[in-house]
């Protein structure tokens, strides 16, 4: 069995398009992090961390408890032998976009939409520089794209999803596609995907109803 | 041949010290980040992104040029067959390190030290959101290896590297090991290593003589 703690966020909603993108089953479990679930002791046993996504996987021979989106996304790729090319430079290619997300584009969108909404008063600086770090990252991927079908190349792979999952949330960043014409060009392609429409559907149901 | 480009940076010093660990020759070239090199158009041309380190393989068919230095130490261990395991539940909490690493506690200290020591106008509410996240994900960390001798296990491996490189910088982002015995306990025992002194020695090697 493979359980799924998530919400509907930018970093969880990479698990579940994984799975529908590999044909996995899964049970997917709601940890409301707008009411601070996250944090709850229990939750906390399950990664210090103190962050969804996490998958369990009792599949194996030995329960494993694992954190961190991309590692994740790793885990079940090799688990598949899909969606990650077993050598070469393509292979490569797919763990530097992992990098640049989780180290650049993921980081900027972020904290550019916390300084943007949700700071408790305004600091214009930090304003500042994240929402340019926002969009110069967003430059940098615009330019792979301009080179490439999918973000690590011809394939469709994990990188693909990665990125799926901060530009989806893109507007919290107060980020549009204006200037990224190879961006949109992929994102809609992604978004288009059966398997993504499938999780996106399942992600967006552990909201509350309005 | 294998060329390195960096400087004494925390994400630079990664890739030297993996090099060294694994006994593989390389060409170390300097990229003076303080004085803007990363940004010149021949870097840029290099990596789109502007950053240090760069790794540039001549040795296969064809010439690879490779960014993020957390895909560049998981490319070195592939190709060498060492510092990663290649299956199991070792394996994957290599990932979860290396992304807790990249997107967690590598950014928390960076953008700690640059609110402390770089900003041009203080900005309060940052400076304290980065440093508690920088002693936050410390703190976890710390959590980590009081069950473990390694970051993800009984074994040495890149994990252990890419944490390495921010916690040699932690006085940029004022962060000490008081709080964090289990860190500190490990930190002296990787410092200690011949191959992570010679890589110090390297990058340290690079720094204009006052």
């Amino acid at each position: 069995m493979l359980d799924v703690y998530a919400f509907a966020t930018p970093n969880s909603i990479k698990v579940p398009i994984a799975l529908e993108e590999l044909g996995l089953d899964y049970a997917l479990h709601s940890v409301n992090v707008r009411q601070g679930e996250q944090k709850a002791p229990a939750f906390v046993a399950l990664n210090p961390n103190a962050k969804v996504p996490v998958l369990v996987d009792t599949d194996s021979d030995e329960r494993l408890v694992l954190t961190e989106s991309a590692a994740i996304l790793i885990y079940l790729a090799e688990k598949s032998g899909k969606l990650l090319p077993a050598s070469g430079p393509e292979r490569a290619r797919v763990f530097e976009q992992l990098f640049f997300h989780a180290s650049g584009l993921g980081p900027a969108f972020g904290q550019a939409g916390f300084f943007q909404r949700q700071a408790s008063e305004p600091q214009p600086l930090a304003i500042q520089r994240f929402t340019a770090e926002a969009a110069r990252t967003l430059a940098v991927l615009d330019g792979v794209l301009g080179t490439r079908r999918f973000v690590a190349g011809d394939a469709f792979s994990i990188a693909d999803i990665v990125h799926f999952g901060w530009l989806w949330r893109r507007a919290f960043a107060g980020v549009d596609f204006a200037q990224s014409p190879h961006v949109a060009r992929w994102y809609a392609e992604v978004e288009a995907r059966s398997a993504v429409q499938r999780a996106i559907a399942r992600v967006n149901a552990l909201l509350p109803q309005a």
